[in-house]
């Protein structure tokens, strides 16, 4: 991967950065951010780390993570550089309404916008952490601890621990010098993956009991629910359910695995995870919802057993069309 | 990692080779079992791969798992090397009334058994694929994509995907040259991973609803336990607990997981998955098994209520040691 060279001299020649990611933060977002933060820092270089959501909870390990401020009050951006990580549009990251001495976008993703001095856009990195990670090295900073354990997370996260289809050999290479520069792969596992609370265990055992396999045309749905009651009885919110409706994915011949969660009395927010056969964008479109093709959903007001009437209804016609 | 050259010349010099591998082999007993047949067989020797479990379904994947054989019928053993692998002792294997022209192990791990005439044991080693991998290399056998397909399938098994604390650089990037020889890291995580019948799902779901967590002095144990009638209700068989051990260890602050299955009426085999605090090994030694520092195993007689408490006793006599 070959860095920029006018990305070299911006850095180089400037002195004032604001890095900025997306919305709902996750690894590679916030991994990258302070990875940057930190090199920047060590350059003397003045930097603002910045999420409008501040970090997550599950994030709060990541070295330096208390570094994110979620405002930009009383800073001048105009005097500053803008850094936009893993994502290249403006309003992804809550910016769109500032002004900026120059843009810089760093990011890995397909759809890209038009925004931004200098775009470096690697679609075929599994991660902006990749991306980050050879800019650091081209600027000559040596990658710390710190560092590396932001920038492993990044990699982890973004190819679920080296389990997606992104990840390449070159990944795992990667992982292992960020490994000999102190990223521990058993600490950071731990910290993504084996730190639920107790309850939220519970409400997720409590919820697999409720799965049913729909057999409509040969289309297998996975279906399981969440009731308010189970919520109370569980002591959890909406919050705990992220990552819920993939886990029925687990299950070989299953196409969509759906997720219903009873947000009030009667009302529902129902979350849609596919393995490629169904177009779940159009199926939540028929719903009244939306989403992409792997990963979609919808609302509903009703009982249960109608809204999944209405479900198999509109599976039926997708198939049918 | 340094090959013993007695192992070289021993395979250079014989010509028949039967590989044998633990009783319910898990991806790393198979795939170093089919790595080092495949490998022998190009270097134009006899072998035999045997296990007299057989290979369970999650492992049909493996390419060339059909070789196995269950049993050793018509064979004249006498005949034969034995490398004993993924474990140093011939009743683990179920060979223990066979006699051999010579015995050679190849292990992993930290509980020794005096057998063998050549041992070679690396409990360092995250699994005795890596060790297979450098016997290979050093007989000079290139790494077909079938080699590198069942030796991407050992270390994946033995490290949790990386995620367990025997994960190191080293490892990550013997993963990647394995992925340039032709494994697949995506194809093999949704094979481990994402390939359940419904029926094992629902057997996790049974399981998990058993979930207790115990406080022995600070220490937490997550238990959870399956039935020989909850095998036979859901239609499923112990091949099907395959990882189910690893579940409880998502929960934030369990130090060990513990899975207790029935095998026959009052007959158990309990596997336990820990985070690094309690020493397995030392705490299946005590309890008449064996294994690694965070994953290890005994059996036990007895009902549920004994064991557990046996368990408890010995978690607390190791606290206090």
């Amino acid at each position: 991967m070959i860095v920029p060279e006018e990305i070299i001299k911006l850095i180089e020649t400037e002195d004032r950065f604001l890095i900025a990611s997306h919305l709902n933060p996750e690894g590679d977002a916030l991994g990258t951010t302070i990875a940057l933060y930190l090199a920047l820092k060590s350059l003397g270089k003045n930097v603002i780390a910045y999420n409008v959501d501040g970090v997550p909870y599950l994030y709060e390990f990541l070295p330096y993570s208390e570094v994110l401020k979620k405002d930009l009050d009383g800073i001048n951006t105009e005097e500053y550089i803008l850094m936009l990580v893993d994502c290249n549009e403006p309003e992804r990251a809550s910016v769109e309404k500032k002004r900026f001495k120059k843009a810089l976008v760093i990011d890995h993703h397909l759809t890209q916008k038009e925004f931004g001095d200098i775009k470096w856009i690697e679609p075929q990195a599994p991660a902006t952490g990749v991306l980050a990670y050879h800019l650091i090295k081209a600027l000559g900073v040596e990658i710390s601890k710190d560092i590396a354990i932001n920038l492993y997370t990044a990699l982890s996260i973004d190819t679920g621990t080296f389990r997606y289809d992104n990840t390449t050999s070159e990944t795992l290479r990667l992982a292992a010098e960020l490994i000999d520069c102190g990223a521990d792969p058993a600490e950071t596992a731990i910290k993504l993956y084996e730190s639920w609370t107790y309850k939220r265990f519970q409400l997720l055992v409590r919820m697999l009991q409720t799965l049913e396999i729909i057999d409509v045309e040969g289309c297998k749905i996975a279906l399981t629910y969440i009731t308010l009651d189970m919520f109370r009885e569980t002591e959890t919110t909406q919050a705990d359910t992220e990552n819920f409706s993939n886990f029925a994915r687990m299950i070989e011949d299953v196409d969509v695995s759906v997720m219903l969660r009873e947000t009030e009395q009667r009302s529902w927010k129902i979350s849609m995870r596919g393995k490629g056969r169904v177009n779940l964008a159009r199926l939540a479109s028929d719903l009244g919802g939306g989403g992409h093709r792997n990963a979609a959903g919808f609302r509903a007001e009703g009982l249960l057993e109608d809204i999944k009437n209405r479900l198999i209804d509109a599976v039926r016609r997708l198939l049918h069309q």
